[in-house]
């Protein structure tokens, strides 16, 4: 069966029939195909932290449709994103299956198994048209809704509206898809975007980083609408700015995630600056950091963890661009939001 | 200099001029030696959870010994032993210097430097003779403390004592050196174990491996005498046994530390178990295994997160041998302490 015959979000026509009840499509077929074709030993699947629950369910129904002999393992790794690949577990199975986020890298090694939700999207668009001011709109969601994607452009676009859209960086895979550190694809030639997916969490990174932009939130998984308020997060990264100006000691985070290491940026400041000391990690947590005798930190990996998390750490923690601030390299007004940008 | 002239835990006579004071010798000379030797450019520090606040001085000096375009970068990962290596960090890194612990695995990439306690372990021995009961006695310590092993036999045999001490197995360095998951060296011909060193941790789990000997602690760095009690803890195993005697999923955990993984020991309970599922991670914490849907959970990485941490965890978490107790392989009566030999 080829991916174009499969409903997205539908179990019915996969062929398989499986021991647990599924609401969303695992692609299993895809994967016991991979191990056949491979003659894998060993299987890795790694699930993002809302889905790990399902994790023994679908290793059940793998194994069900495997040979005895074929081990199958789920990463126990807190995993955020198609930035956070397991490696280890990469290295050490033959097929190494990624759920629920698009790819970042293709390699023949890994399956990406997208997970897309079948919630209906038009009710809460209709609603989300109030808060609308012009004909001129960017859409943009998340890797989550994009099945939806051209359904939501054409019900605008029938309604008069003009939608700007725009495929991002290197590390998108669609059109109109964002990221919580890209927000590539809101380039666009609109005063106004359109987010259209479940939480909050993606269109206030973008609200940060077009603070100029009204950023409508549409969400169809909690139905409900609102304006995307990045000022709570302006004023903390202003104080952690400020705080960390007489910051003598700088801890530099370079992160050792595969898709969110920024070793330039991390190498250039313990280069420019005696008191800076690089730290390496995967997970940027307050309780590994409390143990370092340092006045601020500097975190080149995850922009969110800085921006969302910050105020958890002991001590300052700020974006390179706010470093660069806080020791006078740059002015104030310059703060803006750090984003990532095809690193991997 | 070479090693001999060096008095353990002096800076005196190192011959470097430090720019910060220390009680402790990080033998820099060697570090420095090595990276000269190797012409290295990126030079890796890992410290023990207890000496990463030491971390930034002990860069300060190296920078200052060491060209400028050497890169000295600290891991940022917890770390509780010499089984715990930062692979990432020593893999990309020239010279990996880990501090703090006594080799468990010898490699040409790997400085060990071990720390030595100068604390005068005589008065609290003295203290801990009333303790003892006739003349037949163990001896063990930890790496901390190595340095006056010889003394504290020679001042044991001085008051008549007869001194029982072994070189464990090849997890071992020292003889009469215990780690926190060996005891190797204490299966020694006496009914008593005196344990000369700092915490109750190594005695504690001395006690459960050991529930037949006396272990009398002498801790030099407390300045306090106790006899190991380990009932506590047994109480809480067979609670976590009995608990996990319904389990129906059990979640079996291979941790990927490089000194903690017992593949043989995991694979062979998923092999036998159709509702037990491989779960693969290094850190093992709380957190990280509750988003698993799990009745309980089977640690094959260090047995001091079961027994130590074990109550911490939503479900019960059991060592492999009480496993096997908790599914009817084995009697209640064969629940002993879990122990690491020579597992790398």
């Amino acid at each position: 069966m080829s991916q174009q015959e499969r409903t997205e979000g539908d179990l019915r026509n996969t062929g398989l029939s499986l021991k647990h009840d599924r609401t969303w499509d695992y692609e299993l077929d895809r994967i016991v195909d991979a191990v056949e074709e491979r003659g894998a030993e060993k299987v890795g699947l790694q699930f993002p932290e809302g889905l790990k629950r399902r994790g023994p369910a679908v290793t059940d129904d793998l194994r069900e449709a495997l040979p005895d002999d074929v081990r199958v393992m789920m990463s126990g790794k807190p995993c955020y994103g198609a930035c956070d690949l397991d490696t280890y577990l990469m290295r050490r199975t033959d097929v190494f299956v990624h759920f629920g986020h698009s790819p970042m890298k293709e390699s023949e090694k890994i399956i990406y198994v997208p997970l897309f939700s079948n919630v209906d999207v038009t009710p809460i668009m209709q609603e989300a048209l109030d808060e609308l001011d012009g004909d001129d709109v960017g859409l943009v969601t998340t890797a989550q809704h994009m099945n939806k994607f051209e359904e939501m452009r054409t019900w605008l676009e029938e309604r008069g509206y003009t939608v700007h859209t725009r495929r991002g960086d290197d590390r998108l895979t669609h059109e109109g898809q964002v990221l919580g550190c890209n927000y590539a694809s809101a380039d666009i030639d609109a005063d106004q975007v359109l987010y259209v997916g479940g939480g909050k969490f993606h269109p206030l990174g973008l609200a940060m980083e077009h603070p100029e932009k009204n950023v409508v939130i549409a969400d169809p998984v909690n139905n409900s609408i609102s304006i995307a308020d990045q000022e709570q997060f302006m004023k903390q990264r202003y104080a952690s700015v400020h705080k960390a100006m007489d910051a003598e000691k700088w801890g530099v985070i370079f992160c050792t995630k595969i898709g969110q290491g920024r070793w330039e940026q991390a190498n250039e400041i313990v280069e420019n600056n005696d008191n800076a000391y690089l730290i390496t990690m995967d997970e940027v947590t307050p309780d590994r950091l409390r143990n370092f005798d340092m006045d601020a930190f500097v975190n080149t990996g995850c922009p969110r963890i800085t921006t969302d998390d910050g105020p958890r750490f002991h001590k300052p923690m700020l974006t390179p661009g706010e470093y660069e601030i806080a020791v006078g390299n740059k002015p104030l007004d310059e703060l803006e939001f750090d984003t990532f940008h095809g690193t991997w």
